[in-house]
């Protein structure tokens, strides 16, 4: 597990063992450093460790393309109860935030990526965030794989962010636990509908489509209002539960 | 921890060892139940043994008041990124959705609660959910006892549902680990703005304020459209982190 | 013309030369009755005359079907610019709410109403908010006659409320005077989407869907917040230009 | 009044009687200028002649600080349902866009700018817009001249942009019709707030404050959904009636 060295507004992410070379100086990190620990460069500069918490991990993972925002990370958390012991099933990795965030509350991930280099850069993002024992970045395509994933599971909740969702949520009660969620995340209107329309098909309850909207507040000298900056869409997100 | 028993769109929550008398027949829930165990009335009615998950907490908890929304909980995990292992003090438990949530991806959580009834009742719903080994529920007045809190930490995460949240967030600083997130939840802006004015006279950085509008999409035969029910507004989510 | 005999909370739409019977009383409501004068009862109950205004049509208004609200008319007007001496063609005129709005600020409006039944309570309302003539409610359906249209023209407006305004948009070129504004409004995506891709293949510009979210603001002892109750979706509204 | 000067995407304005000197040459805007005809330069390029229309007031009038857009003159036009023959009372001139689009629907207008400059550049931009005998702009102060008001009364609206609202609010009643409407555009929660208690211990009645979250909608070759790109919080909108 890597560790945030801070000064200031400056963060670098180093692992043990790792040397930091900045203008401030430079510093080895001890293999035994401990969060809380200050660390000193040669220069005297001080930096203090952190340990990585959620937001840092959409913050200093490497991306492979945009990533999951935390609001939607937490809201798939929240709306799919997703709790430590959870098997979860994850299809789309990207960067990965969302399966850290999961293998930082031990859930047990399975995750699947289509694009190798991605998934490479996927696992090397598990390791930065310490979860590399509970998350398994596959490289492959899960809906090819469904047959696998029956026999891997049963699984406690499925999470996708890949176009051909709606396939994968077709086969979602053949690898759900009684009770286990889906949770889909898509940009779109027209691949939601679909994928609340192969829910419904396959007997899933609770199937529900939310959209986000949220605005930062403003609290200035002359009053409070919502910003003026706006905050654009992100995606919506589908929920399903297994009936059976 | 209980078990749901589930008969088609019927939930019932038991313990082992508990019975359920309905009119599908009397079941005895044995005391080595497990998830996904077929279990029979004796009229040889059927209920699947099914794992609570987090929006069951929300269903099915008593209510001392309106509980925190799973949407809201979400949120509050994936901004502040909550993970196992994680101290949190929780002020005004209230139901404890949020906290058992929390202690179900195996944070360890001390909650206050200021009425005493309200705090049994927390605490008979985290034993309900399994989780009353990680989440301590504490009779008082946290903004009271802020020096205890002092000895108590470093937490992780400081999560405020309580209308005196200003006092506490301006003490944050002193019981809060490096990079440890303050959530405040409240469904007033002047009471939100005063958490942020707070938060910011008392060194905290990453100070935000998000409100958050959160609709269902319906996808009928017509067409598809955001749903003509509206979702109202529940409360304002500020965010901030100890930058020491 | 008709006015509002208003007295406390109670509203009663009345035309010069009527009789208003209430529990408070009989009253003729004389020939030259102005606004602003205050009619008496037999029991000596007084009622003050009011010129009905915008919200007092949605309120009073038959209706024959939900009528547009008042703010998807407003934000009608105001994204197309609608104008005293604007020519407007109109179809799906339903309640007439729209029609007799844009009549009240000096618009000529040629309204298309399938309906013969719907027609004829439209025309009726056009009568009571005292713009009969400058709103002709035409029974018909105005993609079946755009030649007509097309005649009948230039147009400076057209406003859609109906499932074929797509086909009405593919030839809006051919009526709409340059600058000419064209506004749909349709509560489906889809719909919308047909609307728009309609609009571009006819070389109008500036298209646009907007979608509107309104949320009264509870301003309480306690505190400001939005309300609890939140408010639906209505519908798209599809705006674009005539570039000729 | 003006017109647009309109080739391609190129818009420029002039009166009758104007030159238009571009990289396309020069033309002569002859006196008897209508809409629709068809202006050539000394180079043979042609121009066509645009009346103006609301949406164009936002984009061509001179501006002295950020003029209300299109959106929430809307707004203000459909809930306080302006129409022809309205007198209304405005303050906050501002750029004008609220008084000329009102002008333009026929409504007699007076309207109040503190700023002498921004009162000459509001003139202007009424002249441009062809209302200017219908929108007078004093410059002055009307919360300090609310006695004048009373005598110039009764008016069907109040619409006020500027901060000192709530106490122009509070003496709505004595320049008001009966039924007739305030309308306040405030950024402010706070502002607001003191608008709505106000109205309240006026005796003003139906008071209702709106905040509205407009968002595009983007339907691309992948799919529909909201822009990512965002709109902001422009302000919220007080409304209320009064009751005599």
């Amino acid at each position: 597990m890597s560790y945030l060295l801070v000064h200031d507004e400056r963060e670098y992410l180093r692992a043990p063992g790792d040397e930091l070379q900045t203008d401030l100086g430079v510093l080895d990190v001890p293999e035994d450093v401990e969060p809380g620990d200050v660390l000193e460069t040669h220069l005297g500069e001080e930096f203090v460790v952190r340990r990585l918490r959620g937001p840092d991990l959409f913050n200093h993972f490497e991306r492979t393309g945009a990533p999951m925002m935390p609001r939607d990370v937490g809201l798939i958390v929240g709306h799919a109860g997703i709790a430590a012991g959870d098997r979860v099933l994850d299809a789309g990795t990207g960067t990965g935030v969302l399966a850290a965030y999961l293998g930082r509350m031990h859930a047990d991930v399975v995750s699947y990526e289509i694009d190798p280099d991605f998934a490479d850069v996927a696992r090397e993002n598990m390791r930065l965030a310490g979860v590399d024992d509970r998350v398994e970045v596959r490289t492959g395509d899960l809906s090819a794989e469904l047959d696998a994933a029956v026999e891997d599971g049963p699984f406690d909740a499925l999470t996708l962010d890949t176009g051909d969702a709606p396939d994968i949520v077709a086969r979602a009660p053949d690898f759900l636990a009684s009770g286990g969620h889906v949770a889909v995340y898509s940009p779109f209107v027209e691949n939601s509908r679909e994928a609340v329309e192969a829910a419904r098909e396959a007997g899933l309850v609770d199937v529900e489509t939310y959209e986000t909207i949220q605005r930062e507040m403003d609290f200035g000298a002359r009053g409070s209002r919502p910003s003026t900056a706006g905050v654009g869409h992100t995606g919506y997100l589908t929920f399903a539960r297994n009936a059976r």
